[in-house]
């Protein structure tokens, strides 16, 4: 795997551009480049960006190979610290098999333009690495890296609202991921007066959103989403909200896959509004089940204990009788198919969260240390929600005193789920 | 050593206030920790800012010890590499070599606060180093990551200005560490038209300058400290600025030490000054040579170059028969002692510039890309000037065309010098 | 008509909200209000807002015959100016000749809503002027405040681009009246790096722009407005643009009727552009010409000199031929109507402007200083361009240094025009 | 008296700059300035600022004469006014005998500096005013405009602080007018954590403080100065304040004189205050009393009553012994001297604030609707106090509640004071 690298990172060496981009990688790297990084750092991001998309590969084949730990040295330092385990020799071990691409991130970073070239080339490496073996090392130092700089610590925490720039808007309604913005009008909805919307941002990235949550206020945990997102609904100014509810959260920039936001985002936005609205009791969230369609079909039923299995059967018969399904078919389901789907669905989610086939939202949230509240049938009446997940959604709920031992729980296998969810289980 | 480090550590255990320190750090770090990092990571701020003096020793010794690698991993890892050396294997070695405290000050680092605390945990750290051994493995890992935080590029660049606010200003006055700013009209003068004043912040470190540069502008490159701070000085609107003399450059935060931004700032103004002020064609400075006046009193001279000698004889016949010596008295030096200062001067800089016993400005610059450009006797008439530097003071020259060759000469042993410097070392 | 306002003033005395009003209105301008202003004007407001429009009619014929001046103050200050006519009686009988009103109005602007309240009044009073007499007096002293207070400068001029508030930018879709704006998508084109639009400000209306102005930057006078507006559109950016076009000029404020922006604006941007794009040398507008279908309808052909006459027959016998016009009539128009349309249109504007049928969007120009460069046919196809003006558009041209010269021309009857009209005029 | 000014305006004309000026300023309100007033008011402002000081009351003369309103017009304004008494003639009267200078001054204040131009020619126009008569229908122009401009609704209102800029603070300490700031060091104990300080800002006058009140937030009414402005002072972090205490009110623009913002300012801030700090109670002074000291030299003891005249003669008598008196004989002073300046303190600023001689201080803080709380002597022992008021300090109480019903008393003759206070009149 790795000759292959090396023979394709050779043969683009042909190419003057390329050439170019690798000579000013090396050179940013070597003594000389310490005199003068900034300039040497923008050079390397100008070659970059003149790059052509096909010798992306090629590029980061350079990264894996070229700028890997050299050998010899790595050979060298766990030889003198077999010869005598101490900490600085274990230090200059760590040293020697740390790779020299992670330095070249590091000195790139130091121009003003880098932190966005740095993730632009992450997206196109993750983009590479789809067809490509043996970059997984590139991407784990980026990743590495970027976790370190896109801190929560270092981020700016902001309201958006409708006092935001327009060019910060369009951003939020391109990324929007969960519930599409189809207006500007559906936008404005959307930051009313009881709806919230918070968004982290990095401060080398203005007007660029790393990753944001929605938020309505409300007096009960909502059973459905049309309701939220209903440019007719009318703030009630009259009553003061008891329930916080995150209904979307999305990631705006693709090159920061794997770095972990969405869990402070939640946890900072709850603090800020127990602060600003006192009122509020209740934080949970409005989530769709993105899987469970694809399970209800999928399942070996056999797998299954008794109870949910005649239950299974039951949801099976009747999808099989309306398929495709439509609203209508929703809206006509007897109520003991709406008891099936709701007893399945908890039973997928309490003890198939930690399986292979399960559903990223509720690894997500459950990992954060929330609990699974409700089993919501016919919470989601769009075609999107029907098709995925037979128009069920669920809350979590975020009670901050308990995310830690919920958490800890979930490591060792247990979902946390309300009374109300565990009979549905047993019913 | 280490065992000393041991038995520390689990002293101090006994004591309360220090084993909630030690615990809030597990905690942080351990798998519980995760759902809960920033409230955890606000424990461990308040938890080390309530911690005694006296017990931060014991608490470094527990970084160094028990957030040490896992010996038994990193044998696990270097096994597996002995057998299988590939990129994978690799990755796992550097993963097992690290220390667990470099995640762990990351963690910290995720609150609001948490940067301040880790420059004020890294303040003591140096403190304690200096009596204890066995901690410069903490201090390279804060090193490591302070350098990756404290990244040019996610500084904001700024003037500092009559504009800004005085909690800033007083704190330029504080740390101004080349020549002090005896009052705030004494500031005003640093700061007026003719005058320029830029500093690197953090975001997370509001009105907290980390480093700063004034900058004088003038028409001629300047011999002498005093006219470029006298209060009584006066902008002249005739004329266009030709010379840009940075003549003081101050650290803010001692938290910082090792984390190189001057050779940046220095840049960023020249950059920034050659855009608003096109009449500018020369960047220079004007240091301070503190190391002078000792190496004058204790070279073996012996070791000089004939025509070095004699010059050194002729100063310290002059020196021992006027000291101590006065502002009247480099006054009235005689000429052949002022030549002979100015070539002894010129000829330890060039010569001397990478050997021990050298100095700290002179390799900062020349190591930076610039060069010696002039040597000026009597150009600084302070106490403090004559005693450390026998009244001499140094400009070097920055041309920003030419910093990278010059830093590589520097690093291959080779000072860069004017030609007027040229002819003082053989006249 | 006095008589009538004062009974409709006293009838509705009778009413509790309205005579809380008229007594916080006392309250404010009486001695006792000295001391608590901010609380009473406060009130006042309060008292404004909450007052039905059924009463608004009655609050200004208060306004009118209450807080009017006292007739034997007047009357004993004409008695001793005529006694003794100097300075200081005149002083007198300025100031008891000035109504009580606009020192109320004064005072109601003593609190931060005041300003704003004071607009809605204005608003209000416009609508009630137009079915009841005699408030005019009233609405001397409102305008005469406004334009005293909404001094350009006290305004703040800023550009409005994508990077302004969603809040700001839905007013500047609501209030464009020239050439309207459909969607947020047609909105950015107007804002994309080849446009620009600016606004002014009042300290105390946060994202409430008073007016506005449109910009395109071109490479010639552009002589239609489709190209300007089309979603399209693509800016150019290999070429330095030449000409600023200002094709929308909007009010946003009712309740500043009278008040005049429109030409401080206009040449504020010139100075602006002319610092920010040294490449423009020429300053236009693209107008309107709404008045001239009527114009053509309407006017008596007798009173037209002999050439003009045979013109507007040719018009005449085209547009009868083809009512009603739509876009391909414009776009198949013979070029003798074409000519025709210039040539009365060009006769119209320049020898018209100051008659009472003129155009008022020349008026407003040519009484800037602007002068007539160009009449384009089919300008404007529009459905509105081609039934209000036939689809001729013109172009006005600013010339910094004359515009001086050329208003006072024009106020003295000659409106400028360039040699080109002049040609059409005698063609 | 007007013959005077129009020879001298019309002598002033030989001089180039000033007829230049004079000139700029009739083309301004000229027909031919309607559409260049931007330029034009520019013109004067420069004129303006190059005149020299010797020009000024000649300028001013012209203002006074040749800008004065058309005699003519108001004749013929005056007679259709009398045959035909009517809102229309009254408001042609009441135009007609304003003076042409109005329009002037507000075009002026079109242009960016045309706010501050006016400000020094005002302060220019007081200098005049001191040695030539005839101006002072100038100088109620200027007041009337700049009070309507000046409109605290207009106002920026700001918090004053450390971390303000140093060009601001610079202006406080410059303006400090009662009790003068000696050094930065004095300044930052003013910004603490237990003091606070307010200015009004204009929106034309950047970093320009109006006018601006310092407070100490303290837990009882203070009746000595020195401990609060005393840099050894220390901030109490351990209680909540209770009292607010306006220690220093200062203007800062000359120009202004007249116009009254100090009673917005302080109500302004207990507003804010009470907000900011729901622990404060108690919103007073702790005022100087400048007029008593002349008072107690001169005031003729037969006027005064039986008890108060006893008192009068203890205290000079005591004053005879130890003149001059320093800060020891105030730290000796007998109990029956010390009972006897308070009494007649408080006799007189009950009794004699309305009369000719009385107390700025007093009258400016009755007439705000404050009431006189107590009276303290030995409250200012510096060396203005002593010689001024003989020591004494008084504390007025503002109860915002009843501000409008005690200013109203005042007005009517009575001053309102405490109960103490009373105790002491009759004693």
């Amino acid at each position: 795997m790795f000759e292959k690298l090396w023979s394709m990172a050779k043969k683009a060496q042909e190419d003057r551009g390329f050439r170019q981009l690798v000579q000013a990688c090396e050179g940013l790297l070597s003594e000389r480049g310490q005199a003068n990084m900034y300039a040497l750092a923008d050079e390397v991001v100008g070659r970059w960006i003149d790059l052509p998309t096909s010798r992306h590969e090629a590029f980061f084949a350079v990264l894996a190979t070229q700028f890997a730990p050299d050998e010899q040295l790595v050979d060298q330092a766990i030889t003198a610290y077999r010869d005598q385990p101490n900490p600085d020799t274990l230090a200059k071990l760590s040293l020697a098999s740390e790779a020299p691409r992670q330095e070249l991130l590091r000195r790139i970073n130091r121009t003003g333009k880098g932190t966005a070239t740095l993730l632009s080339m992450r997206v196109a490496l993750l983009t590479c690495m789809r067809t490509r073996q043996g970059l997984n090392v590139v991407d784990a130092d980026f990743l590495h890296l970027l976790s370190s700089w896109f801190n929560p610590g270092f981020l700016r925490f902001e309201p958006v609202s409708w006092h935001s720039s327009a060019a910060l808007l369009e951003k939020i309604i391109q990324h929007e991921a969960v519930h599409a913005i189809d207006s500007w009008t559906h936008l404005r909805r959307r930051l009313d007066s009881d709806r919230r919307c918070y968004a982290f941002f990095h401060p080398q990235l203005e007007d660029e959103p790393l990753i944001f949550v929605e938020v309505a206020l409300t007096n009960e945990i909502p059973p459905a989403i049309a309701p939220l997102i209903d440019i007719k609904g009318q703030p009630d100014p009259s009553t003061k909200p008891k329930v916080a509810v995150f209904y979307s959260i999305s990631n705006c920039q693709p090159g920061l896959r794997g770095v972990s936001l969405g869990n402070f985002l939640i946890k900072r936005v709850a603090e800020h509004l127990s602060t600003e609205l006192p009122s509020l009791k209740t934080y949970c969230t409005l989530s769709p089940v993105p899987g469970f369609g694809k399970w209800v079909d999928q399942v070996d039923a056999s797998d299954l204990p008794a109870f949910q299995r005649e239950q299974l059967t039951l949801i099976r018969q009747w999808h099989a009788e309306h398929a495709p399904l439509n609203q209508s078919d929703i809206a006509l389901m007897p109520k003991t198919v709406e008891t099936a789907l709701n007893n399945c669905c908890a039973h997928w989610l309490v003890n198939g969260s930690h399986q292979h086939l399960s559903d990223p939202v509720a690894r997500f949230h459950l990992d954060n240390g929330a609990r699974l509240e409700r089993v919501n049938v016919a919470g989601d009446m769009s075609k999107k929600g029907i098709k995925q997940s037979l128009s069920v959604m669920v809350n979590y709920l975020y009670d901050l005193d308990k995310v830690e031992a919920r958490h800890e729980a979930f490591i060792q296998g247990i979902a946390s789920h309300s009374s109300q969810v565990k009979k549905s289980l047993k019913a």
